[in-house]
């Protein structure tokens, strides 16, 4: 496994590989690796010749609320896990390699960033959009690794592929699960013990959701009160949202036609859960 | 010379090319091609083992009052320039097929653009940074070539390869300019004779800026004030700008130290002349 720090290498490295006829899969994360992200190396592994991880704590896209000082790192965690699951290169920038001046060019997203989590993260996505373009340029890959545990992440990335043309395929990979169907997340272990009882109510909720599309109920609004309804019985966790949008546009639909995702946020007392299900108007399922 | 207008095509094209590691020359246009960007195409000829034209009127970069519906365009001339010059294949997209939907993820100039000529052509430049970015991915050039003439378009392509880590080497290439030093323009035709007559006087001017920093002069506003005073006696147009910033970063400078560009643009009767030139502290020319 070889570690890169510079771009300019990275780049030369790059273009070796694509004159070689290699296939490159990109996994680009924060670091402090979880089961989530071998998820995504695995793929990437199975799928592509060369395997670039990418970890990079990006201070663009934390808002001024949000704790990047205090972001956790563990860079020799992060090198084993990469190794034993047979990442070929990590490349791990410093924040002067990835900014040496204040941007000339900046992007902004003015679609599908302003609903779900991001109604409440507002310049998150500018920062994602923005690294990503460069992480793209630098490491030039066939294909780059999201969870599909942010579908939002991966709307907004779809749209920054499609709008420039990137020559990059966007593989979502399923959302890790517990045996009860609980959204993996290194958020639950600060659940209650009855509160991570509760917890796999929101799959269930989001399933149940998508059991009523596949009955033939095509009104988002009967849909989300019946999920109100069901999670308020079944867990004390205090809804954020329940939205029902198109995917990956992430529009209002007022009918269920094409492909649709349905989201919902749950606060618990330390611990704030999301989750999604993407599905057609047939309710079947579009990602494993 | 092959003719594309087809994005996937063009990328599994350039995809090929990687492979076997051809270099490839980029000369963006919006047709209508003169002796201007014969020179450019020459120059990509010469460096690369292939070269990519484009010819795109990009509706992104006219402004409200700008004509679109009614700019030139001569497929069949374009054509046989770009064959008598060697070039491999053009690219020739239409509007739908560069902007098939509203973009989700915009670009904005948020340095650079409001200077020289982009003080009076707002939103041109991000017109110009969202075409680049796409057909940069699109035709992943080696190398780009674009005119000195101009020289803001390239310290904005700077900043978006720079800020972007774009992995293609921007080419300035020298102005075209006729015997007696006038910058070579489709509008020059628009001058009167007697127009014709002064209008070297603004190349003049500007070199006469350069020898001033060359006997040691380093105050701009000194040097702005004397080509003023030259222009003014040497022709009738009315100048609308005399400019001397650093370069490429366009930064208004007290004392020059470092590359700087000076610039400016005159109005005639029936055209408006732009011209530049860009050099050190020392008064050596940058390009050409």
């Amino acid at each position: 496994m070889e570690l890169y720090s510079d771009i300019k290498k990275v780049q030369q490295m790059v273009s070796n590989l694509h004159q070689q006829g290699e296939t490159i899969g990109f996994v680009p994360t924060m670091g402090y690796l979880h089961e989530g992200h071998e998820r995504l190396i695995q793929r990437a592994r199975q799928e592509n010749d060369y395997v670039i991880l990418s970890i990079f704590v990006n201070p663009l896209q934390f808002g001024e609320n949000e704790d990047l000082d205090h972001y956790p790192r563990d860079e020799k965690h992060d090198r084993a896990i990469a190794e034993r699951n047979g990442v070929d290169m990590i490349f791990f920038p410093t924040v002067d390699t990835m900014y040496p001046n204040a941007l000339s060019v900046e992007m902004t997203v003015t679609r599908r960033a302003d609903v779900l989590c991001g109604r409440s993260r507002p310049g998150h996505f500018e920062g994602v959009v923005t690294v990503l373009a460069k992480l793209f340029n630098i490491c030039r890959p066939t294909r780059a690794y999201f969870g599909m545990k942010d579908a939002q992440q991966i709307a907004v990335v779809d749209a920054l592929i499609e709008d420039y043309n990137f020559p990059v395929k966007l593989v979502p990979v399923p959302t890790v699960r517990e045996q009860d169907g609980l959204a993996k997340s290194s958020r639950n272990v600060n659940l209650t013990d009855k509160e991570r009882e509760e917890a796999p109510a929101i799959q269930e909720a989001l399933q149940k959701g998508r059991e009523m599309v596949q009955q033939g109920i095509k009104n988002p609004l009967t849909i989300k009160n019946e999920i109100r309804k069901f999670l308020e019985s079944k867990t004390h966790g205090k809804i954020d949202y329940i939205e029902l949008l198109s995917y990956p546009k992430l529009q209002d639909v007022h009918h269920i036609e094409g492909q649709v995702i349905l989201a919902t946020a749950v606060y618990y007392e330390k611990a704030r859960l999301i989750d999604n299900v993407v599905f057609d108007a047939d309710g079947q399922l579009a990602y494993g």
